[in-house]
C-alpha cells in the first residue's frame, strides 16, 4: 500500500506522491509559489445553552471526557509536546482507546517523545493508524522500518497550524494537558507542579478542534490567569493526579556545549553576524536549543554588553541564557514559543517583557504575515546539507527517521539564516551532493558555519560583499565538502527501499519531500 | 419600505419581522431555545508571500489604505468604540467614502457616539445605508425619525461578536483605531496619548473581517506589547495624528451618585445582596458605570473589609473604584471588558490582576459557555420594566431610541440579575404594562430595587426564601408599579407610527423586538 505509482517531481527535483492516506495533496512548488484560495476550516457554531451555567464542565476522568466527545474508530486525536519527554497523557489516551476498541485512530501530536514509545503496541494493533507530527526516537525508528499502516506526515510548528487552520487536517478531538486549569476550561502552562511555561502549540487545537478536552493536575477557581487557552473554546475538563514529570519537562539540550570545534563553530558565528552587520542595537535573533546556539547567545550578550547597546527581541525556546539577558536589561523582550527549562518558566511567570507566542503568531505560514521573517538572524541546526544549501532536520544519513521539523523551516524564513554544523559527526561528512531527506530549499538557507570555514549562499552577494575582507576562513561549499570527503571519505549512500514511509510537507502544505523505508 | 407585512409574533409576544435589509431572521424563542445549526464564519487564506517579508504594512493615510482595502459601494464597514466619545477615526472613513463617492455603506460600529453626529449627512446623501449598533443620542434620535434608509439593527456586546462570528454579518473592512502599534499591526489600548486600556470589541473584527486596517497615532518598533490586536490578523497600518481625544475617552457616567434617593437605592441593593448570601468569601459581581452601581460597589468594598474576606472578581468597566479595590486586596481579579478611566487605563497597564477580556471571552452565547454566567451577581440599569420583569435598555417612554444595549442582555445571565432603578424619572413611572422595547426577558431578570421597595421574580422562590424575615421592603412588582402611579398618574403610552425603524436582537441572533418611529 505504501508502493506510490503516482509520484510526480516537485520544485527541488524530489518525486513526491499526489496523494497520502486517501488525501490529496500539492506538490511543493518553490518559495511562496503556491498560494492558497480556499477559506479557514469552520469549526461549528455552539450554544451556551448546551453548557453548564455555572461553568463546570469537569467529568470524572479522562475515559469519560473521551467518550462523551464521542470517541469512534477513524478519528483524529491530537495532543501537544509541551511536557515533552515528562508527558503523562498521550498514552493514557490510546489506552483508553485501546481498552474501549477503538481503531484507526490518526495521532496528531504536536510532536512525539521516546516516553511515547509504549504507543508501538497500538501502531501494531490497529489502534492507530499512523502518526502525523514529528516523530523522535523510537516512533521514528518505528516509522523507518515501514511498519506504521498509514504515511507519517510531518509539518513544521507553524505548518501544523496552517493545516489545522486550512481544514488539511481537522481535528476531531483535542486533549490539551494543562499544568493549571479552571473548571470552566481557562488553561496555562505558567502555574503548577507541571508548569512548561506556555501551550501555544495546542491553540490551533482548542481554536479548530470540534472537541476539546483539558486535562489538568492543577485545578484553580475560576478564573484561571493567564487564559493561555481560552475555556469559552473547551467542552470537557478532566482533573487527574498528574500532567507531566517536571524534571523530565526540561529539554536535555539546553547546556552550552563544552566540545572545542563546536565553541569554535559558536565564535566563528558570532563574528560573522557581528562583520555581516547583523549585531547591532535594536537587532533580533532566533537560537535554538542546542549547545553551540547556546554559545552563540552568549557572544552575542557579550558583544551588547560591551557596546552597550540592547536587542530588540530573542524569539526563543527560552532557557536561563536568554532569560539572563532579559532581566540584566541587553534585550527588551524575548518572544517565546516554549520554555525549555525551569528558568523559562519563571521568567515567563514573572517578566512582563517574557512573552507568550504561539505557532500563530510566529510561524503560520497562510497568515497575513508572521514574525519569522522579521528576525534578523535565525541560527538552527541540520543534520545534512548539499551543495546547493538544500538541508535535512529528519533524517540520519543512514535513513532513519529520527527527529521532528519543530520551528526549523519557519525560521528559515528570518533575513539571514545560518546554519553552525560540524563538518562531520562520527566521521560521516555533513555536507554533501544531496541530502537524504530536503526539509528546507536552499534559497532560504544563507550561510553554513563549519569548523574549517564558513560558505554564504551565492545568491546572498549583500552577504559575500560585507565579508570579503573578513579574516574569517569563507570558502565555497563545495570546497567545504571537498575538504570534509578528503578527511572522512565519500559518506555512503543511505540503504532506502523504494518504499515511503512519511512525507514533509513544507510551511504551506505542499509536500517537499518523502522519506524512505530503510533496508535493514 | 420599513412597513413590515410579514410580522410574526415571538416568544415575548412582540410582532417582528422575518427579514431586515434584505436578510431572513428567526423571532426570539425564549431563552436558550434557538440552538444554532451551522459553522462559523470561515474567513479566506490568507499567505505570507503577499505580506512584506520586513513586516511593515505601513501606507502613508487612511484614504489610501481604504482604496487599498477594495473600498466599494454596500460593503461593510466596522469601527470600534473604545475611544468613546472622544473618536476621531469613524467620521474621517465616511468622509473618504463620500469624497470617492461610494454609496450604501453598512456601517457597523460597536457602538456610536454623539461625536459621531458629523454622520447624519452621509445617512442623508446614501454614503451611509444604515447603522447596526448601538446609537447613542443624535443618531438614535435621527433613527427613531424613520429617516435611516435601511433598518437599525441593535445587538450587545456579545450579539456583536456572535454575529461576526457566526457570519450574520460579514465585515468586508474593519478598521481598528489603536492608541499604539507596531507596523506590523500589533496593537493595544494600554499605552500612548489616546489609551482606553483594551481593544476588545474590535477582536471579532480582527478575527474575521475580510480586510483589517489598524490606525494608530503611537507606532512603536516591533514588537507591539502587549499585542491585545494580532498583527497576523492585519493587512495594513496608517499612522495618524491624533486617534482619539484622551479627555473624551473617560466615561462620564462613573461618578459617584450624590442623589438621596439613588444612594438609597444602592444601599438597599447592597443590603439585599448581602441578606441573600451573596457577598461572601470568594463571590464576583458586575457592576456598570453609573453612578448607584458604583456607590453599590464602595458598600460591597466596605462589607468585604470589615469582614476581612475578598472577592474572587469583578467584572467591569472599570473606573478607580474597582482599580483601588483590587490594590487594596479586596478582590483577586479585574476582568475588564472596556476601562471608563484612566485609573482602569494605568492598572491594566501595571497590575497582572487587571485582565483584559473580550466580548468572546465574556459575553459570545455561541460559545462554550462564556463568563457571564458564572458571576454571582449583576447590577444593571434600565429605562423601564413591565410587570412581568421584562425590561427596556434602548427606548425612552417617549419611544426615542437613545441609547444602546451594550453588554446588559449578556450579564442579564449572572446567577443573580438586579435592577436597582428609580421609581420614577421626571415624574414618569419606570415600572409599566408594557415596556416600550423588550430588550431584556423577564425570566433572566430576578429583582428590582426601587427606593420604596424591592420586587422580587416570582420564579426566584429561592430569593423569596431568604429575604422572607428581611427588614427590607419586599413588594410585588405590581404593587410597586401601582405606588408609582398613585403618585405620577398611569403615564402616557409613546405616541408611535406603525412604521419600524430599528430592530433588538437577543443574544442568539434572533428578534426580541422593534423599534418604531415616533410620531413628532
Amino acid at each position: 500500500m505504501k508502493k506510490y505509482d503516482n509520484l510526480v517531481k516537485n520544485a527541488v527535483g524530489r518525486m513526491v506522491p499526489t496523494e497520502i492516506n486517501g488525501e490529496k495533496q500539492v506538490p511543493f512548488q518553490g518559495v511562496g509559489k503556491f498560494i492558497p484560495t480556499g477559506r479557514k476550516h469552520a469549526p461549528r457554531i455552539e450554544s451556551c445553552a448546551n453548557f453548564p451555567t455555572d461553568g463546570n464542565k469537569l467529568l470524572p476522568n479522562l475515559k469519560e471526557a473521551l467518550i462523551k466527545a464521542g470517541l469512534k474508530d477513524g478519528m483524529t486525536i491530537s495532543t501537544h509536546h509541551h511536557f515533552r519527554n515528562g508527558d503523562l497523557i498521550a498514552n493514557q489516551i490510546f489506552d483508553i482507546a485501546h481498552e474501549l476498541g477503538i481503531k484507526n485512530l490518526r495521532w496528531f501530536p504536536s510532536a512525539s517523545f521516546p516516553c511515547q514509545e509504549h504507543l508501538i503496541k497500538y501502531l501494531e494493533d490497529g489502534t492507530i493508524h499512523h502518526i502525523e507530527g514529528s516523530m523522535n526516537g523510537a516512533l521514528g525508528r518505528f516509522c523507518s522500518q515501514g511498519k506504521m499502516a498509514g504515511l507519517g506526515i510531518l509539518r513544521s510548528h507553524g505548518g501544523r497550524y496552517q493545516a489545522v487552520q486550512d481544514g488539511d487536517v481537522k481535528i476531531d478531538i483535542a486533549v490539551i494537558a494543562a499544568p493549571t486549569a479552571d473548571a470552566f476550561g481557562n488553561a496555562n502552562g505558567v502555574e503548577g507542579s507541571a508548569a512548561c511555561g506556555l501551550l501555544g502549540f495546542a491553540l490551533a487545537d482548542s481554536q479548530y478542534a470540534d472537541k476539546v478536552i483539558v486535562v489538568t493536575d492543577n485545578l484553580v477557581p475560576f478564573p484561571c490567569i493567564p487564559w493561555q487557552i481560552h475555556g469559552n473554546l473547551v467542552d470537557y475538563t478532566v482533573l487527574v493526579d498528574q500532567v507531566g514529570i517536571p524534571e523530565k519537562i526540561i529539554s536535555g539540550t539546553t547546556r552550552i556545549t563544552k566540545s572545542p570545534d563546536r565553541l569554535l563553530i559558536a565564535e566563528m558565528t558570532a563574528q560573522f553576524c557581528d562583520e555581516a552587520g547583523i549585531v547591532k542595537d535594536g537587532f533580533s535573533y532566533q537560537a535554538g536549543a542546542g549547545g553551540t546556539a547556546l554559545s552563540i547567545g552568549i557572544y552575542f550578550a557579550n558583544i551588547l554588553k560591551e557596546r552597550g547597546i540592547k536587542a530588540r527581541f530573542i524569539r526563543a525556546g527560552s532557557n536561563k541564557y536568554p532569560v539572563q539577558m532579559l532581566e540584566e536589561g541587553l534585550v527588551d523582550y524575548i518572544l517565546d514559543g516554549q520554555t525549555f527549562d525551569l528558568e523559562g518558566v519563571r521568567s515567563m511567570r514573572e517578566n512582563p517583557g517574557h512573552i507568550n507566542t504561539s505557532p500563530f503568531t510566529s510561524y503560520n505560514y497562510h497568515g497575513k504575515g508572521n514574525f519569522s521573517t522579521m528576525v534578523d538572524v535565525a541560527i538552527l541546526g541540520a543534520t545534512e546539507v548539499d551543495i546547493n544549501f538544500n538541508a535535512n532536520v529528519v533524517t540520519h544519513s543512514d535513513g532513519y527517521l529520527l527527529h521532528g521539523i519543530g520551528g526549523w523551516q519557519n525560521c528559515l524564513f528570518s533575513k539571514c539564516t545560518i546554519l553552525p554544523i560540524p563538518l562531520f559527526r562520527d566521521r560521516i561528512p555533513v555536507i554533501k551532493d544531496e541530502v537524504t531527506t530536503i526539509c528546507g530549499p536552499g534559497e532560504l538557507i544563507d550561510v553554513i558555519v563549519t569548523e574549517r570555514g564558513i560558505a554564504i549562499n551565492p545568491r546572498r552577494t549583500d552577504l559575500i560583499e560585507k565579508l570579503k575582507n573578513s579574516s574569517l576562513p569563507i570558502k565555497t561549499i563545495k570546497e567545504l565538502k571537498d575538504e570534509a570527503e578528503r578527511i572522512c571519505g565519500k559518506p555512503a549512500k543511505a540503504n532506502l527501499s523504494d518504499e515511503i514511509v512519511a512525507a514533509i510537507k513544507w510551511v504551506d502544505g505542499t509536500i517537499i519531500d518523502v522519506v524512505r523505508k530503510v533496508n535493514e
